[in-house]
């Protein structure tokens, strides 16, 4: 059932739904659980790579669809591929394209072949097919692949969540067949599926056997974090992951924000990602044990204190908030910077947290308590 | 005739007019020909002060009209001085805020008292005269302070430059005197004059006469690069720094492109500011020997090449053009990034090969080869 020769995952310890995890890759392990900074146009905004990484981030995601309309595929190709492009020699996990194709361009059309839309740069006419987005995401060189699938709008009934569904599963297997007609495993590239069903249990179960019965490197749930808010999102995930393999990774797509990520943990996800940390911190937000942090406020305005003395982060602890306030008030791109490091060190911190509970056998008792301290 | 005993200039090397120095001021050593990077609100935008100082910057400047509007002067005070607010320790010089009053300033009304004008930022109301700029600047903390003056614009008549200068002579004087009546050179802040007087050769003598009976710890060059061209700009410079003390630094204010810089150090200039390296990093123009590149044309688009492998900088070695390119056309802040690191690179490493030349007796040369070399 394993799709790639150079690719597995080794689950290191559990507790009750939850587990830590590697991933290898022939590009370099990924520690699970994992959280992917977004990289969306080949870039973690505001952040050079190597800061990147030495917050601890093993992998990073970027966007199929912005890569692909600029600088274009072909061309990332041509420059050695987005790993070379963008300065990052570690894992790389692309979407599909379909996602932002549908939030993003123009005149979108979808029908049983694919998606027919106009890029929102140039207005250009481009057609993504689950062949396409295999295409696309090898030429990019991509390491973990995504199949093509139909993000299921919310709400949904279950006629429409059902009918969507059964499309992405559709496009999931000839996904499978163009990605192994191109011989990606051997490669050393990965696939992973993606579940869909909208918040609806029944749906969930069938498109997670569909998925399996297809085979997968690693297994996705997406659809989520859409608008039905956290309580049905963790329903839904705990209605999920107990259909997916146990010996597989486990993404929760586009999650989210700290006490997201903390409870999908909890029912046993070893993946995610999410723009949050990265555009709050372009637009004055700060994660931190307080709660989020709007340093617009002018409460900030004269506190010399940093963001958080407990991170190991020159961005947490060498600036005080009142200079980043003033940073935000004056749109000066360092405070971009900065803010966007300390969140992302804030979350790679909260992912060695959840890992280390977990290890201890107490996430439970974790998940509690951070509820219960955090604002969010 | 010093006036700081906190303040010292040594030369360490001649050759022509051009001198080899060091600045010793309380928060360290400045080497001299040096570039200071311009940090008008409290950061060199797009850049981390480690970064900046790694480059081999010994000090920066500061803005006062932007310091003094947001986050304000007395702020910056109370929260322990610009040094801490920026998380710079090394030394700072502000100018004295009149430049940018005239150049960004609303309603700004010039009479014998000072400047009075309206906020860009609010509207609100401000006079800035010499005691005023004295004060701001001290509650700021700046190493090197400098006088309120007008700077002449261009074109002006040999009358109207007279008139002008001798207002900056008179608000010279009144600035001295508000800095030794604060005690300022006892407490480690030095005071720099400014030479006026336009293009008019005895304008500038006589400025630079007046300055020396009044006394300062270095002297700058003010009211060039405004327009007159680099031939007049040398010419004025040639015939200025022969009236000014060969043992003290001096400063020629908002110069330049780098053979502007190469051109001056050559005519006896110490000391240096100009936003173009941070400027031009944000609108996609990089230094480098092969001259500015645009690096929105096209034709970076595949260009595996990095900015410029000579440089021991990440931002020049580690990037290829294409990537660059992309992250211009793309307006993503690490673009900013990368290029603002990049030409503050080629800056400083300019500064020391002007340096290296000027210890080894041969800057003419260098001068010489890198007019031929150097297409700006």
């Amino acid at each position: 059932m394993t799709n790639s020769p150079h690719f597995s995952f080794a689950v290191t310890a559990r507790d009750g739904a939850a587990r830590t995890g590697v991933i290898e890759t022939p590009r370099g392990e990924i520690r699970t659980p994992a959280f992917m900074p977004v990289g969306t146009a080949g870039t973690v905004k505001a952040m050079l790579p190597g800061t990147v990484r030495e917050l601890g981030a093993d992998i990073v995601l970027g966007n199929t669809y912005h890569l692909m309309l600029r600088p274009g595929a072909e061309r990332v190709a041509r420059l050695g591929g987005l790993h070379r492009f963008m300065n990052w020699p570690h894992p790389i996990l692309t979407d599909s394209g379909g996602y932002q194709v549908m939030s993003l361009s123009q005149l979108r059309k979808i029908d049983e072949q694919g998606v027919t839309f106009r890029s929102h740069i140039d207005g250009s006419k481009h057609l993504l097919t689950p062949e396409r987005s295999m295409e696309v995401q090898l030429l990019l060189g991509s390491d973990i692949i995504m199949v093509l699938d139909e993000c299921t709008p919310f709400p949904a009934t279950f006629e429409q969540a059902e009918k969507s569904m059964h499309l992405s599963m559709r496009w999931a297997e000839r996904s499978k067949a163009a990605f192994a007609r191109a011989q990606s495993a051997e490669k050393g590239h990965a696939l992973f599926g993606i579940v869909q069903g909208g918040v609806y249990p029944k749906l969930r179960e069938s498109s997670a056997k569909a998925l399996c019965e297809i085979g997968f490197d690693g297994y996705a749930i997406g659809g989520l974090a859409v608008g039905e808010g956290q309580e049905s999102m963790f329903a839904t995930v705990e209605r999920t992951t107990p259909y997916l393999p146990a010996d597989r990774p486990r993404y929760l797509m586009g999650v989210g924000k700290p006490s997201d990520i903390v409870g999908a943990v909890l029912r046993g996800v070893d993946m995610f990602d999410c723009v949050l940390p990265t555009r709050s911190g372009r637009t004055g937000q700060a994660f931190t044990s307080e709660g989020v942090l709007n340093m617009r406020n002018a409460c900030h305005a004269e506190d010399l204190r940093p963001l958080d003395c407990a991170l190991d982060c020159p961005a947490s602890r060498d600036y005080s908030r009142a200079y980043l306030h003033h940073l935000v008030k004056s749109k000066e791109i360092l405070g971009s910077m900065l803010l966007t490091w300390h969140n992302l060190a804030y979350y790679q911190d909260l992912m060695r947290r959840v890992g280390a509970a977990i290890q201890a056998g107490r996430l439970a008792d974790f998940a509690n308590q951070f509820t219960k301290e955090t604002v969010e």
